[in-house]
């Protein structure tokens, strides 16, 4: 029996693993989409341009192992990495920095399928303050520390201009925020108890334009 | 004499220098706005937490080096860093894929600070195609080889769902795009001359709610 075990999922997982979890569950939902019932680590592989031994390696963190000559259950599987990624509960998240990123981040709906909600967002831009963003409130900053800790929110998505970066950060520290996924351009400083994941979207942008000035100048 | 030089520019520059780049250049504006003259190496490495021996190699790279006792000036650092990221110009791309992410990068207008400029969007959608995104054209997928070419377009945002990434991948690399800033969630295949640079947001969610999970299970 492979029944998901909620105990096992806890166990430490390298990050490289973790990070190529949506990519299996991506894969494995559209051949769920095509109604196909198996597939072999080999093939799982092949389709991701993997070692077929990481493969095995990867998802034997979701609680489920292959069975031999027939391979995953294609919807045993999904279930299991939805269970692994938490695409199946809600996390409610505060966003800081209703500017252009921060709508943008709101509006976009792809996070609601992987159980990330945005529950309100705040600012010290009067303009803003007061208004609505698809639906999410826009409050003053002022008023995060009563709301984080009655909602018990966990995640703060950072996406203020970088000079209010780290203020803000600890702010939400302060305010016990367990996680800051952290969109300014800045490298942020917090207590080792917590969480920062950095989505540095101009770097990526930077890293591009450089490598297309090298590639021109050649 | 510390002129900018564009040939010394386009010299190889390690990869994690040009990922520090834009948060530089972000703090030395800031420094602009509060009309601030001269800045130290180690004024900005503490700024930043990082190590000064560190800053004066990154920034030597814009082809500016400090002064003796006074550091750097800041309005002229400001301007060849914006050389150096190609700020100071316009590079035009293709998204390919007008859903959520790609809406919300086409609508997100930082990247015109930093010379990018999303010029059309493409679809296969019937419902995306002929209309508008903030002023951004979506047409249909089939219209791209012909507008890339004639346009001299060298970058393609792909913000399609992870099924058809790789396909447009190969069409993208078919019609002459130098660079893919790659948002769906799997790795493309391209050939060596073409540069892909990933922005991930998935797997940076799954590492956050990944590690939220072990802290709640300690």
């Amino acid at each position: 029996m492979n029944a998901i075990s909620t105990d096992r999922i806890v166990q430490p997982v390298p990050e490289p693993t973790v990070r190529r979890m949506p990519s299996y569950l991506n894969l494995l939902r559209e051949m769920l989409r095509r109604e196909e019932q198996f597939v072999s680590a080999p093939a799982i592989a092949k389709l991701l341009h993997l070692d077929p031994t990481q493969v095995v390696k990867d998802l034997s963190y979701t609680g489920i192992s292959g069975k031999p000559r027939v391979g995953y259950m294609v919807s045993e599987l999904v279930l299991a990495l939805e269970d692994f990624l938490g695409y199946n509960r809600t996390h409610e998240a505060f966003l800081v920095g209703a500017g252009y990123l921060g709508s943008a981040l709101i509006q976009y709906q792809g996070f609601r399928e992987s159980g990330l909600k945005i529950v309100a967002a705040f600012d010290i831009d009067k303009r803003k303050v007061g208004s609505e963003i698809a639906g999410v409130p826009v409050f003053h900053l002022e008023k995060f520390r009563d709301l984080a800790s009655r909602l018990h929110i966990s995640i703060g998505i950072l996406t203020t201009p970088a000079p209010a970066a780290q203020s803000v950060a600890d702010l939400m520290v302060g305010w016990g925020i367990k996680a800051i996924w952290n969109f300014a351009p800045v490298p942020l400083i917090v207590p080792e108890h917590v969480i920062v994941q950095d989505t540095h979207i101009y770097a990526n942008l930077a890293v591009i334009l450089n490598k297309l000035k090298q590639a021109k100048a050649v």
